[in-house]
């Protein structure tokens, strides 16, 4: 976990195809239900800041360990489907990035939240 | 892109950073909305296997590519959410797998799907 | 609850309402944090079929028993934001059966679970 | 719709059924494909308030429209789940208020947003 290589997704790619093989788990990865627990996962996130918004400063370490983890588990699931469908995520994530900086232009999105299409 | 170095999160940390800025969007980013957009996310991503559980294989080119949009779109949610709590998400990953490793050992879950709880 | 005028929706909005008023939460039911709420009641409820997709005669009474709890938390929370915006949930809900019956004609949607845009 | 009886869920419950008959979708309503649809549903409100919590009366009647459908396709998945579970919506939802009552007493909860296990 330590070393320079470790921190790339393809070391956590790597030990969940262990994890599922190990456990004979493969057979319940199914595309759909890792986009299923994605989305479970990602609900319990949520929960985390169901009446409040608070700002990182607010969070003792105890909460902060607590959506750490939540926001891992949405991680696995997400690199386990990526893994799947063989794409790389990294890759993927700057191609959207790519998109996403010509459909909210710098001079019509600046300081507005609104959706591309009302721009 | 093709740069070894481009392999790991912090280059999309890096490129969503300067994106929020160049627009302004820092405001808009609060913990509770990046939640909140994790979860929006990742119901787009399940309507892709809204009523079908399709096998990599049966998948189109074109519905990949629309699966890996959507999986991007939780992907830089998730970073720039762990970025505002200073979280380094393969860390975090390694760790829940260590933990998830404990909660469901090999003899006991082999082959279920049953929660840790009921095991 | 067992009276002929309980079946209705209006019985459920009125008992949140107190509910509500008591504990002085009004405070914190505002129509995004409800919406938030639906979400994450959505994915407890989803979460009961992660893995499985079981028939109705596959389930404990206790499983349905979860299962239905799950169910009325969201509603619960769907009839909340009702009330908020003034809308009335079984005239919304025609409407929609009514605009989806345009949407997906007999003829073109029978035994197929494509979307509207792709018919 | 104008009719007195139509207030309830169970004409809801009726003209779904007829939906889904006429269309042959009995089939892709499995208890799962609904529970995920209630969640993608859920998502696509929560949207409305990806960034902004306003108030009703900061929406336009447009924007009010568009809540109410997505409000709409909610409800509509859970009629049809707990139709498919035999639940009767309405007495579900008041059970679940008579618990959360027992978990949140008002001397204790009032005017606190923290869940019953901190409580």
């Amino acid at each position: 976990m330590a070393t320079a290589e470790s921190n790339d997704l393809s070391s956590l790619r790597d030990s969940l195809r262990r994890f599922a093989a190990e456990r004979d788990w493969e057979q319940f990865h199914s595309l759909r239900n890792l986009a299923a627990s994605i989305s479970i996962e990602s609900g319990e996130l949520l929960e985390r800041f169901q009446w409040t918004d608070p700002a990182s400063s607010d969070l003792t370490d105890e909460e902060i360990q607590a959506i750490r983890y939540e926001i891992a588990d949405v991680l696995l699931y997400l690199v386990r489907l990526a893994d799947k469908l063989d794409i790389d995520l990294v890759t993927a994530g700057h191609e959207k990035i790519a998109l996403n900086a010509d459909k909210y232009p710098v001079d019509r999105s600046r300081g507005s939240s609104r959706k591309y299409t009302e721009l």
